[in-house]
Formats: C-alpha cells, structure tokens, sequence
C-alpha cells in the first residue's frame, strides 16, 4: 500500500484547527483528506457572541454541504468518511462563553459542541491558563468539570497551566485532553508540556494532540514535517502510541488583527506573546498537505497499524468514550 | 367506555400553558393526564435570558425525570404517553427572542423550540399584535416564517394582529395556528377570532387551539367547562373537526406580578389590558381538572371519535405536518 492509499483509507482527525472559515478552507480540508477536526467557535467571546459564531457555521454547514458537516457523535465521523466530506467538531478554546452559568454547558452540547478547553492562558472562572500564575481548578471549575462529564464534552488543557490541568485530569471521570501540545522535553516554552505532565495525563487515560506550531518546536521557522513526526514520537516514547494523535493548530487564512486578538487576554487587555512570523513546517504549510504527514510517517518506518491510529483512530476511539456514542 | 377510560386512552394535547412551573404543576399535568403541552419560555425576554428559561427546564428534566421529558417530535409526544409522561414541547409568544438574527431560528430549534408566536400583543421587528393598529407582516418577518418553515418551528398567531396574522398564513407553506383563541362571534374583543378570521386559516390548512380564558368567553368569570366547549362546537361548526384542538392557556400559580409583566408591553411600558380577577371556568379551573373536559364533551354529546381528536389527534398530525417528525 502507498502512503497515499493509506492516508486515502484512514481515519484522519485533526484535534484543533481555528482558521479562517469559508469556502476556500474547507476545499483544503477536502484536498488534504481530513475526516475530521475541531474547529474553534470561541477563544475571548462571551456567551451570545459565540452562539454567534456557532449560527455562523450553521450558514456554512447550508452553504458548502458539499464539503462539510456538522459532526456530533463518533458514528457522523465515520459517515463524514463515508460521503468523503468533512467533519466539523464544534469546539471552544475558552470555557469563557460558558459564563457563571452552569446550564449553559448542556446547551452548548446540544448544539454540538464537544471539546471544550478549560482556560486560555489566563486566568478564567474556572482556572489558570499557561501564561501567569497557576491557582489550580476553582471550586465552580469542579462543577463545570462535573457537568462537562455528565453531558458528554470533552476537557481540553493544551493552553491551561500545569496546576489546574492537573485538578482537572484528577477531577474528570472521562478522558481529558492536550488536544495541541508539544513536548518541553524538545523545547522549553510556556505552552510545552514537560515529561511528567504528559505521563501524568496517559497514565489517566487521558490524550494528547501534537501540535506542529513552529514557535514551539525547537527547530522553530526552519522546522520541516520530519521534524513534527520527532516530536510525536518524543511524546510516544514517554505514553506509548494508543493515546496520541494529531492536533495542528492551523491558523490559515488569518491575519494580523486575529493573532492580536488572541494574543491578548481577553481580546485586547495586557499583551501575552508575539510570535513573530508564523510559518508552518515545510511540507505541512497548509491543511491541504495532510498527506505529507501520512508520507513522512511512512518514510521514518512507522507501521500501517501505527498511523493509521495516530491519524485518527486514537481519537476516534477516545471520543467516543467521552461523547457515549 | 366510561368517559375517564376514553380520557386515559387518549393523546391530550394542550397546545398553550404558561403557568408557574414547578413540581406541583408537573404533578397536576399528571392529574389531568396531559400527554403534552406547548410551555411558554419567553414572552418579552431578548435572546440570553430565553436561553436561560430553557436552561431552567432543563434543571427541571433532571430533578422531575418522573412526571415529565422534553419533547422534540411527536414520536416524542407518543412515548410520553406510553411512559405515562407529560412531553414538553418548548414555546414562546413572542419571536422577540429571535433578536435581529435568523440564524437563531435553528439555535432555538436545535434546543427543542417547536412552536412560536410572531408577535405578542404589540409591535416587534415582524410584525403587530393584538393590541395596536395593524401594519402587517414586514419584510424581515417574511424571513423568519420561511426559515421557521425551513427548521420546522409553528408559527402561532394568537396574540397577533388581524392583517399580520393573514400575512404569515399566506407566507408559511406549513400549518399556522392560533393555539389559544375564542371567536369574536361569541365575544367581541382586541384577542377573539372572526369568524372570518377563522376559516381563513382553517381554508389554508391552519390550526385553531380554543383557550377557555373567561375574560374572552361571553359567560366571564360565571363561565362553566360546558361554556368551553360551547364554544368549541361554535368554531367547529365554521371550520370543521379535523383543525381543531385544546389551548387552554392556563396560568397557574402566577401572582399579580406575572400578570403585570404579562399585561405591559415589554413587561414594563405601558399597560395594553387589565383582565381583573383571573377564574377558570367551573369545572376546569386547574391542570388537574382536565379529565373533565372529556367529560363535559361527552355529555354535550360528542363521538367518541371527534373527542379523540379534538383532545390531541389533530394537534398531533398538525404538529408532525411542521416538525416533518
């Protein structure tokens, strides 16, 4: 089998992409094979303005019906495989939209949303994000934690700090996520996950998405698609191959006013980082070059068994455990 | 068969309660064998705080699981009443809650939203109520009645003016109703239907909920159940019985200030009526009390057959004519 038959053939699910939506994206999406792939409708909006965003997608999903779906439970995914489209998971990169209301944790599930991360690199209701200080999981975060199990959305913590992550692993009754993470062991930085940290949420049955963010990986803007494969087997050999899989954090299509937005709590308060250019790894610059990825497992000798669950049955299998179908 | 076996083996539908939820009503639905009903969640609230009064209901699906469950199709409705269960169908009186934004026509939708009044009383961005002079259905309104059409959410124009109301019958390409009106030929007043009004809708496939509200019904506060379906049969002899239902409008356990909120344009401006003492008719003056209705529609005579389907028959095949399920 080819490496293009195989990434043909597989299950690709992509654990975080907040790009610029329309047309254009989704036909990358398309060329790049992708099955499916949390796609981010909150980081700093509150409430109504995310459901904002989440109508937003509703005209998409009319729009280019040709090229997406909504996805809700593991079984859309594997239809969304089936109609060769794309799956999109609604997901939240901020508990924030979830206010001081708990209630509104099942109607954001009801409509669709399944993976939600708990803070964003500052401090929220809930928690500590991983740019200051961490005070760890409030006391209503254990009950957003609680109602996050009981409805069926996942908890995400790739932008969380240390300490709250780890109340959250401790405190949820279902898998948790670092849905786009890399590890600290390559490259020291605020947002990498150090050894321990990443034992700690295998050995809990939680997963963990790789992010290929060159920021973040020791090769930076010279980083190439070999060198994203190095770090998911980094991560590999400290948890083993069953709960790691793909998290990209493709920004495409976005422009300077966005990356300010999100760089800065809450929107437009105290600046938190500048990363300078952004440039993906050469071979995987854009979604559309999904396959390479499926190329340079192949080539570093991975087995078919291997990336075929890294791609995506890792996850697959993961949120179905969380979503109960 | 004895009038309470033809009330217990029938689907009762009341298609307009806005009483004061809690367990004590939930128990006297059960009382009165009510297999489903269109519970208002907003009349002047804007877009959140609606989302909160569903959030409240389903607090209430938790904590009562044993008297009643949302219902979102009339497979729904035919399971809470093999489970001796009320279904709740989630409505509003007011599309205020749709805000500027069609898209929230679907969000609504997706949280189980399946009937809603264009307008309650007085003007909104679609069109005029009951209570002020009439300007018709505007062009934006036009796009929320093809999308209700489009999500599969009823249009009631109970509370709606007369030339709006003809507007939205002509705009919708499913079954509209009054779900909760009294004819105008038994009682002049701002709420009461024509007689032309009426076969006006039924002619173009409408519904007609009959409410026993007494400050409508000629009798007043003297009103009896017999009254009610006096004025049943007085609709039914210019529409026919196949578009007929129940719309009690019941408000139980509200005080005084409910009423005012209800009775002010806004919940606060000004005043638009004053309804005085509110007395149920004798014999049907609570929830509870709805097996005298079977009752009352025997002794006046009816067939078995046109009971069963004025009790909740014609509200079910009307419903799944709009919801498509």
């Amino acid at each position: 089998m080819t490496s293009s038959e195989l990434h043909d053939t597989s299950i690709v699910i992509d654990g975080l992409i907040i790009a610029k939506w329309g047309r254009e994206l989704f036909e990358d999406m398309r060329r790049g094979g992708l099955t499916a792939a949390n796609c981010t409708v909150s980081v700093w909006e509150g409430f109504q303005n995310t459901v904002n965003n989440i109508s937003e997608f509703h005209q998409f999903f009319e729009d280019h019906s040709d090229l997406i779906m909504q996805v809700r439970t593991t079984k859309d995914i594997l239809r969304a495989k089936e109609l060769n489209k794309t799956g999109i998971i609604l997901g939240f990169q901020n508990a924030h939209a979830f206010e001081d209301k708990l209630g509104y944790i099942q109607v954001f599930k009801e409509l669709g949303v399944g993976i939600v991360q708990m803070a964003y690199n500052t401090q929220n209701l809930i928690g500590t994000g991983c740019y200051e200080s961490d005070r760890g999981l409030s006391d209503f975060g254990r009950e957003v934690v609680a109602e996050m199990n009981r409805v069926g959305i996942m908890c995400d913590l790739s932008h969380v700090g240390a300490k709250t992550s780890m109340d959250v692993i401790e405190a949820s009754t279902k898998p948790v996520c670092y849905s786009h993470c890399l590890p600290a062991g390559l490259k020291e930085h605020p947002r990498n996950k150090s050894d321990e940290d990443l034992k700690f949420i295998a050995d809990r049955g939680g997963f963990i998405g790789v992010t290929m963010f060159t920021p973040f990986l020791k090769q930076g803007v010279d980083a190439t698609v070999d060198d994203y494969i190095e770090a998911i087997d980094y991560i590999i050999n400290i948890v083993g191959e069953d709960c790691v899989g793909i998290g990209t954090d493709f920004t495409q299509g976005h422009d300077k006013a966005f990356f300010d937005w999100l760089t800065h709590d809450k929107g437009y308060a105290r600046s938190l980082t500048n990363f300078g250019k952004i440039v993906n790894p050469a071979g995987f610059r854009t979604i559309g070059e999904f396959p390479n990825l499926t190329d340079a497992m192949t080539r570093r000798g991975w087995s078919e068994h291997k990336i075929r669950k890294v791609m995506g049955e890792n996850w697959l299998r993961t949120l179905k455990e969380v979503w109960g179908e």
